[in-house]
């Protein structure tokens, strides 16, 4: 066996790479347009331009679940890299600028613009901070296995995967692509749940790669009870114990709960003012992340995932736009 | 001499049609660039590629001076048009789902992309809430007299030209021509003088348009100054007097002063957090001419304008994206 080289990254993520559009919207935009509240549905590219069309004025935001996570990790002073399938578009580029501003390498090749458009996710967020997502793919469906860098895998402690990644059918046997190549080089498996719906479709696939894949779960309640297919979070809580080395279960208000084979830590939500809950599950993860990935002990990991969370929901977006990356460190109590 | 149709629209602007990318910044990077703080310049493509590659990570939202400010007066319940010119490209689209969605007619055809892309404005928020502006103008600069739409003009009660569209030459031939097409009709016609240093490289053609043209003049202390190149704003107040018949001259935190040949109204501004002051002059624009458009009285007028003004500084971005139409109309006291 080869010596295993000191990684020279902290994370690196894989996930879809999507420029977010975010709009207010009350409650009888999402009825007329049959939109159920803090769901994300995919769209394709006529039904995303018609629902562009009737929504209201947007400002437009780098976003993806695992991006989100790997470029508030980066803020919060861990090494990371990214995986994720741009077009070669003016969203492309804002949505390569902005996860390389914040830090964090991005290697993969952009689509040629005229196979298909970057993708883009109309997020609608009601008055109760709730978003409701609208996701038209576009080039992230062309990422496979090609765009695996297995030596950036290789040398990152953890690989940190977005379920949502599991509706491209290319991306999904990437993952496991992915994850095979961590564990031969002795590193760790991460994956986010992303969506209950989403487990609903691909529920077999999880469930294998939960048990097989694995190192490390973020799933909420919904996605985790979606997985066993129980009403009943505890019981969801007491099955993940078999199936996997360490689980953070979210929330929301309720705060997370990380669970291992030994223990089960409840950590508190960080109180805050809902301004918009968009990437607040995306942000836990790169919190926890973060510090896990720092040798921090599991309670201090969760409040680390609830600060950056916190941060995150006070404001319009899901990376933290309005403050400087200092003071998201001083916020967690990084150095 | 034909009968005067009754208007359609209260407000059609003329301006550029850009996006902006809004990032933090500090202190030190505005010196290690060389970008004085609070200003506007003129980038080249390259500049602006470089400039890009170095900031942070970015929100893009719809901005544009005039645009704005068509934008907000929409939202407050004015009927307004806007002509500006963006490229056939995913960032135009952008600007006209934004226009259109604030409830603004905007028919102006875009550029082919291959031309010249669209506009976009870099700007910098420093932690005082001070934004500097760097402008690539790309499509903007093809924006000329056939793109002055003389029907809408002739329809609308006020014309109102951004000042920035001086420096595109073209664009400034199409200001005249739109203001003599507004007074043949019968109508008003407005300026922005936009930026000081706009006012120095274009003195002499401001100067001629605001006595020649101007009915209704807003600007800034620095830009009235800079007008009739003078230090006391006691002074250029005083002189603004011969030159136009109405002129709201705004003064950031100690409020506005709306003048005429009769009366001089001062007007306080609104209390509030600064977050971000992108924008401020157009909202105070926006709120002047959607109350002056519904026949309200000059110091209620100038209260509009420092409402819709408090509302955009205590956000991130140039348009009230945190808040409902519905809401802005409260905060101005609007039915």
């Amino acid at each position: 066996m080869p010596p295993i080289a000191a990684p020279s990254l902290d994370i690196i993520g894989i996930g879809n790479a999507i420029v977010d559009v975010l709009s207010r919207a009350d409650d009888a935009f999402l009825e007329a347009h049959d939109l159920p509240k803090g769901g994300m549905r995919l769209v394709g590219a006529e039904d995303a331009e018609r629902l562009y069309a009737e929504m209201g004025p947007g400002i437009e935001s780098s976003g993806g679940s695992g991006a989100n996570t790997c470029a508030v990790a980066a803020m919060l002073g861990a090494r990371v890299g990214f995986l994720g399938k741009v077009a070669d578009d003016q969203l492309g580029r804002v949505f390569a600028h902005d996860i390389r501003a914040a830090g964090v390498t991005f290697p993969t090749a952009p689509l040629p613009a005229a196979t298909a458009p970057t993708a883009r996710c109309l997020i609608l967020v009601t008055p109760d901070g709730q978003r409701t997502m609208n996701t038209f793919l576009g080039a992230c469906v062309h990422f496979s296995a090609a765009d695996v860098d297995e030596a950036l895998i290789a040398a990152a402690k953890v690989t940190y995967l977005e379920g949502y990644l599991f509706d491209p059918p290319a991306a999904q046997a990437a993952f496991f692509q992915a994850s095979r190549a961590a564990h031969r080089a002795g590193r760790q498996v991460a994956i986010t749940l992303s969506d209950p719906f989403c487990v609903q479709r691909h529920r077999q696939a999880f469930r294998r790669f939960v048990r097989e894949e694995a190192d490390i779960l973020f799933a909420n309640e919904a996605e985790i009870c979606a997985l066993y297919e129980t009403d009943e979070f505890g019981q969801a809580a007491a099955l993940v114990r078999g199936d996997v080395a360490l689980a953070a279960l979210t929330r929301s208000a309720q705060g997370s709960v990380v669970v291992t084979e030994a223990a089960l830590h409840p950590v508190p939500a960080k109180p805050t003012t809902v301004v918009d809950t968009t990437g607040a599950g995306d942000a836990y993860a790169a919190g926890f992340l973060a510090a896990l990935t720092r040798g921090l002990a599991l309670p201090e990991c969760g409040r680390w995932g609830s600060a950056a969370a916190a941060a995150v929901i006070a404001q319009f977006g899901a990376r933290p736009q309005g403050i400087m990356q200092g003071d998201l460190r001083a916020l967690v109590g990084a150095p």
